[in-house]
């Protein structure tokens, strides 16, 4: 069991469906214990889906912005809808089952369900929400993040024409993320950042890009195969009410050299500035980093 | 518990490691009991590689093709090596639990492990084989598939060009190959055949492609980022001394077109020849289908 509410590093709640393969109620569960026959599809085919959601003194951010892109997500990989306030209860409880913590995460995760095992019918998914507290990534965020270009493989309207690819869905399937992180640390690097086949910046492999010119914030656009980044979307929100211009454009790797700070910004490591791309020092904005910071820990 | 030998539809060994991370021992378990936590990073990231066996009246085809790819796999993931003779005997032992039955398979798994949790230290992964008898897949093999062809997005030099996509891994991020084998229903057909996107004929989302012009098999090459077929490998072996000739091949859809016959060839399924390519028929040849897989199952 999770223990008594607040005293856990790691807790757990595990759905159950309606006929549907909605979600309908949870369990709270020893997360250390094992939940998971081998026939899982998340485990087997990495067919599911998820997401990460900031802890911030044990408050979970932007819920509903992560449940709105994880529907987007089950969307796109016909898995079965779901209920917000069901999910949502299970994120606030798990978050409550934790130790008070400046920081820590929590995971939501939908697969496909057991390959063979179907108690509740075909179709019955298999869901959970993970949270745990977490180191500091203050280091990250301070000192910033030295980042290779790697090629993603995909043209820039992938999305467009091969829909079955997944391209913008937020997938269990992440090995060749972990391999791009891997091939960065081996050049020397802290993490990638993706570029398409023709030559566009796209994506970290669990981050959004943004650049600053002057007194504008660039993203690229989230219709070429990329996540529409959550944090990258509520620092948007805030950079307008302080004064800056935003855009979502098509990037390019000399757009990121030519401009005077650059993030790669994540629900749970937030804004980290990146100084150095390809090996070559890029300037980091301290400032526009530290207050980005604050305000998206009050989400 | 598997019960006794031969007498469970489903049997699981789940091993023990020694300090490389190489597995040294196993039990058998109940695969209908939870094995796995939710920090598996098989289950949260896709982060492991496997292979699939077929069983013919119990007996495990081609062991050693598989373990050869399974370390290839292994290779290109940074995954521990592992010593083949333990595997071997956990394959055997899981085929011997299992009731007779004239068709099943066994699946082999291998990840990197707990996300968290390190019993034996950093880097210790997470590996089982599980068996299963199956359902006949004799009609697929006798009356053929109806397939579409697929862009898989990437060009056919990328394994090359930016080896950290991992294709030519058997990983377990499969999110994508299940996506086209939905798209392909969703087209009125039975499975995908991927091409490059500069137009290369690939492989299935779990099978390779062969077609036969005349008295020859031909076969895409390998090194354009797909897997090296151990059942194609097979089949070419027992072709070239049935009098045929064999190659590795650029091929394009103008050659699978102007085939005389195609199949989708796999360690399950076997040879099943190809009945429709994006809905034009395609002449099945039963004869070579049936010799085939009669050999393929000798193996």
């Amino acid at each position: 069991m999770a223990g008594p509410a607040g005293s856990a590093r790691t807790a757990l709640a595990l759905f159950s469906f309606d006929a549907t393969g909605a979600a309908k109620s949870y369990e709270l569960l020893d997360p250390a214990q094992p939940t998971l026959p081998v026939t899982e599809l998340a485990t087997t085919r990495g067919d599911g889906i998820f997401e990460g959601i900031g802890l911030t003194n044990g408050r979970p951010l932007k819920v509903d912005r992560h449940l709105a892109r994880f529907a987007e997500s089950a969307r796109r990989l016909e898995l079965p809808a779901q209920n917000p306030a069901v999910w949502s209860a299970a994120i606030h409880d798990v978050a409550a089952a934790l130790d008070p913590s400046p920081e820590g995460w929590i995971k939501l995760v939908l697969s496909r369900g057991d390959e063979f095992r179907k108690p509740g019918g075909a179709g019955i998914p298999t869901a959970w929400v993970y949270g745990t507290v977490a180191p500091s990534l203050q280091r990250e965020r301070s000192e910033g993040l030295r980042v290779v270009l790697l090629d993603r493989g995909y043209r820039h309207d992938v999305a467009q024409t091969s829909p079955w690819l997944l391209q913008g869905a937020k997938t269990l399937s992440y090995a060749v993320n972990r391999s791009a992180v891997r091939e960065a640390v081996r050049r020397d690097a802290d993490d990638a950042l993706f570029i398409s086949s023709d030559g566009y910046l796209l994506e970290g492999p669990t981050s959004s890009l943004v650049l600053r010119v002057g007194k504008r914030l660039r993203t690229p656009r989230t219709d070429i195969g990329i996540l529409a980044g959550t944090t990258q979307a509520a620092l948007f929100e805030w950079a307008v009410t302080a004064g800056y211009t935003t855009s979502y454009d098509l990037l390019t790797p000399d757009d990121l050299a030519a401009a005077d700070a650059a993030w790669l910004v994540s629900a749970v490591r937030l804004a980290a500035p990146i100084r150095a791309v390809d090996g070559i020092p890029k300037a980091v904005d301290a400032e526009l980093t530290a207050a980005a910071n604050t305000y998206l820990r009050t989400l």
